[in-house]
């Protein structure tokens, strides 16, 4: 390596184009606006983050892709989630960077961005559309919304972006792929299903008994357990679950919405461990992204009011909308619901339990 | 001093008491469930952190009660509200460490809590009540539900924090007190609405005069500044804002949301500069806990999945409803809507300009 | 279930008590200082977080005395050390709390408090010990200096934990029973050393051959050859390790100290994940304990001053020097010292490699 | 404004050149390491960072060299510090991110960047200048350790900016002319010596009466008593003060530490709010920046080890030792040390206090 040329610290970095590329616009009309220096330099910290937040979601999806995918790689990809959150929480936080600019302080150089707007970050719709928010997610006003704010070429990579394979997909698969339900005569799915509805029978017999429940109530209360059994059909149930599907309720495959359950039942099996990881880690990212764009809503809202923008609504209120509406791994905070008590979870075969543990005890040499 | 009895760090904090409040319920049905330990003490610190910000509260609300309010009082209350904020912002940092809990572990207790929940919790329910989340506020079912959950004696003290003096009634009063906006012939609102038709008029003469929009655009844009238009005129016309009130869209009265929007535009004098930043730091206790109401929910999501609670919807749900409705000072965040460009400001006259600022050279010796 | 008695939250969390163990001082002395309650309540949130590390760390000790040690019971290591994480990291955060406190407010009530002090608290000095901090790393002076001012029963308490196994032994036990680095005429430390061996004898012909470097750079280059060489041999040469530690520079037992650095080397094999997993976490414990003991040095330094204290240093002082001092898990700081690139790790011969790996393959059924 | 060429997002950030300036020196040596890109995105942001800190203290600066200083702009100079307070804190909370990053994933590409170093980044040393750490503040050995590894045109820049006038000079001159401690026959300070003098007096009978201390306890009470003395004298008399300054023990003048102290002591009187705010702003910038210079230390340790380095010692010692050296602003965490309990402080004449009040009363109109 002695032949190199020696790295020099700014021009690794390119810091001569990356610290003059800075041009206020209210300077450029005559006057600058001190504000407008922090406005600029947020949005392209922001813009560097999704870089290396796509950077690593495509390591990731690359991973996914892989067949058949070697245990060693999913510690890789666990690594890189957690990157992926930490600089999420990061964005979050920098919000608090940018509300030491009023309202005031922004109206200084606001009209000179018109129609210039974050909603044409093309980097934001990839990230978008890596992570699965692909056009069917999205209604389609408010993809012609987007999509009529970026120039043809930018529009053609968040096309493009949205006819790849996204994380979602990915692990779509890869959940479906999971083994170790089916042994033999072993058959977790039924075994889920019988445990369920005993304990769900006993729920019953205890409400029917209670004598101190009047008529309305115990009426009420045997609504709610007719909820949470039909709750647990969905799941188990594929037309029941094809129609939650259709009713826009679920997101995953059944099979895969099915392997997210049995690994979190499972998790504590050392060759479970590192997928419950990774639907753990993926859930963070769902819960940051979303921290992100409540937080990123209301901020909105402080600094430019309830303006109404040309579709007719404020900015905020729009931005409000898809905090929720955008999620694209809601499905795995939903796994809680088919979750069940340890003493009721049904006992797997020895056959899986080995296939599915190991001991240091084994490496003893 | 010297007679007094030594102070002992333990005995001081009543550290005997406080470390053995911890009883989990699963260690009385004879097996600790490991977190459930966790689930305590974390609710503790929020019950201990809830008692902090109730007493600055207080404190604050003692001092808008003073008649006159001394000027160097402001600074006290600058200081509590920036206390609750970090306060506030501690309480969202620690949803982090409440997730550390799977689902799957919660589920090891959480039967034994029934019906135990944090809608229970006296403390936070007083605490709405003192920022002025009253019964007014709160629909009528939502006040239901709440209260039937608590004990006679808690129902009774969160009524009658209901019926004191909230901070928001008091900083309405405070705010519809504030002078500054007539002096003689003088009238800023006047003034002000001057300078809206003007900026208004000349936005409509772009408009029309722009022959690059089709007639459908240029229909569109008019209408968005029909919009702005209504949105100035609820701020100044007493009827306008009186059905703005009706409708819910604003909470404060029609002087506060007034001397709020006068205070934005003249933060910079010296005398306003204190009554910006408590407002400001209201914004920042509201959006603060909007945002602790935000993960809270998702958190419970999360943690209990969908499950159907006894009031017919699940607990997350709810949660995330109150998120937005419970917001006790959203006007503050309207205010942005109603200021101008600097340019376009009405100028003081130097009678009050000279009212509204002092200098350090007066002091010179 | 149905039998038990319904759980109350505000019972369950012992909330009477709680909320009613908070009695300023200042209060009794006839005059309420407002900040008092904020600095007892703060303290009391660090002792019921104090509390919960003590029982996670607990746990986790035990885990570690189990023998054999089943790999499914690492992952319960890993979840508490990340619990335990995430609560220090809120730790630090609180420090920005008690600083909206001014000197000028804390001198209305802190000579009552003499001489309590944050010194006294007995589970920070548990906490300590149970990391490992025990008599033997702490200076004879320091160690008088806490004692000194512990009750005789908490005293007791302190020492007794001294003498348990804390957590650092366990870690030392553990990783010193690491196999995997022999196998038949394999030895991982011999192939390592020829590996350092060629590396440093590389790096010495090219200084030696570079005919850009004078003498005297040329001298200071092969100088800092020496002692990388010298660092090196005291990983391996029993001799020089025993005097490495003699001279404190390491604490832990060569065999573990050489087991941590093969687990970094080999931390993608699917045995060394986990283990891997738990030394960072542990490095980062350690880290975060030290921020906070920084933190807290220089947030006591604003609030005291250079007051001096009875040992006749400054309290700020004190805490600065046991910031870097106190350290259990440096050790693990140092691994990267021995680390080698990637394509000059040894190979591991087939049979440990066999060992070391399992598929999902393995799993289909 | 309708003639302007409308406003893109891409172009407006210039994000072309942005996202294209990351070029992996492991990239073009044939074999991409993963986290390099990593590397070079968060040493961007950073860079990026310092560019805006930098702005906003050169606009400080340029505040304070206003003569006279209206108060109106002393809000400005809140809001600022107020700014880079949570940038500050945005530098110390991405430290997580790159400690995603393990010591052996560095290794893939750390020989690459010799011998570039943040060392090297110039924005770091304008900032340190800026601030006030000038060439008399660096040790000789530090300083030429720094600048021999700039190019000739940066240490030009550093050198430079080592001239102009720095944060720390114009705030130690803007404290210096503040008046408000003398009217007539009154002077604040020697009101002040008296009641120190009275205050230690009593506490000297009361050690000397207190019959429960034996000779040797007696003694070292008195001693440290002593020190205290000497501390109050090394603020109030010149001869002292310039000792305490030879020592290094403080950096600003006398008269400006002295202003400091009056500042905290009526920091309620509205006049010196604003001024009070200012002081804590800069101890909160000292207190980041420290924090963030021992987090970077560990970082490195962490990441690096004790890898010793051309200066013959390791990197993290070095970053370590300049944590505590480099402080610019700790004068100001010693205030505390001259502070007396509120009954103690010497009342201000009725003259003074009337200028440094202003009553809203006054501004009715």
């Amino acid at each position: 390596m002695q032949d190199r040329k020696p790295c020099n610290y700014g021009e690794y970095l390119k810091l001569d184009t990356l610290l003059s590329s800075q041009e206020p616009e209210s300077l450029k009309a005559g006057k600058m606006a001190h504000d407008e220096m922090l406005f600029i330099i947020i949005h392209q910290t922001y813009e560097l983050w999704f870089k290396q937040v796509l950077f690593e979601l495509d390591s990731i999806r690359e991973i996914f892709s892989e067949t058949p995918l070697p245990t060693s790689r999913l510690q890789t990809v666990v690594s890189r989630f957690e990157r992926i959150n930490e600089i999420l929480k990061v964005l979050v936080d920098q919000i608090r960077i940018i509300e030491t600019m009023t309202p005031l302080d922004f109206m200084d150089f606001r009209d000179f961005l018109v129609p210039a707007s974050g909603f044409q970050s093309v980097q934001f719709k990839l990230l978008e559309a890596r992570l699965g928010l692909k056009a069917s997610f999205r209604s389609e006003m408010e993809r012609t919304f987007i999509l009529s704010r970026l120039k043809p070429e930018e529009r053609a990579t968040v096309e493009a972006a949205e006819k790849e394979i996204s994380l979602f997909e990915h692990v779509d698969q890869w959940l479906s792929r999971l083994p170790f339900t089916q042994s033999g005569n072993f058959d977790f799915w039924k075994d889920y299903e019988h445990a369920v509805n005993t304990m769900l029978a006993g729920d019953e017999s205890i409400i029917q008994g209670n004598k101190t429940l009047d008529e309305g109530r115990k009426k009420m209360e045997l609504e709610i357990l007719g909820l949470t059994r039909k709750s647990f059909t969905s799941l188990l149930n594929p037309v029941a679950f094809a129609e939650a599907q259709a009713a826009g309720l679920i997101k995953l495959s059944q099979k895969a919405m099915q392997s997210a359950v049995f690994i979190h039942l499972f998790r504590d099996l050392p060759m479970l461990q590192l997928p419950y990881k990774i639907l753990s880690l993926m859930t963070d990212v769902d819960e940051t992204l979303t921290a992100w764009r409540h937080r990123h809503a209301i901020m909105a809202h402080r600094l430019i009011g309830t303006k109404i923008g040309t579709g007719g609504s404020s900015g905020h209120d729009y931005l409000k909308r898809t905090t929720e509406r955008n999620r694209v791994f809601i499905d795995l905070f939903n796994i809680a619901t088919f979750l069940l008590p340890k003493s009721k979870i049904p006992a797997l075969p020895a056959s899986i339990l080995k296939t599915l543990d190991f001991e240091y005890d084994h490496g003893k040499t």
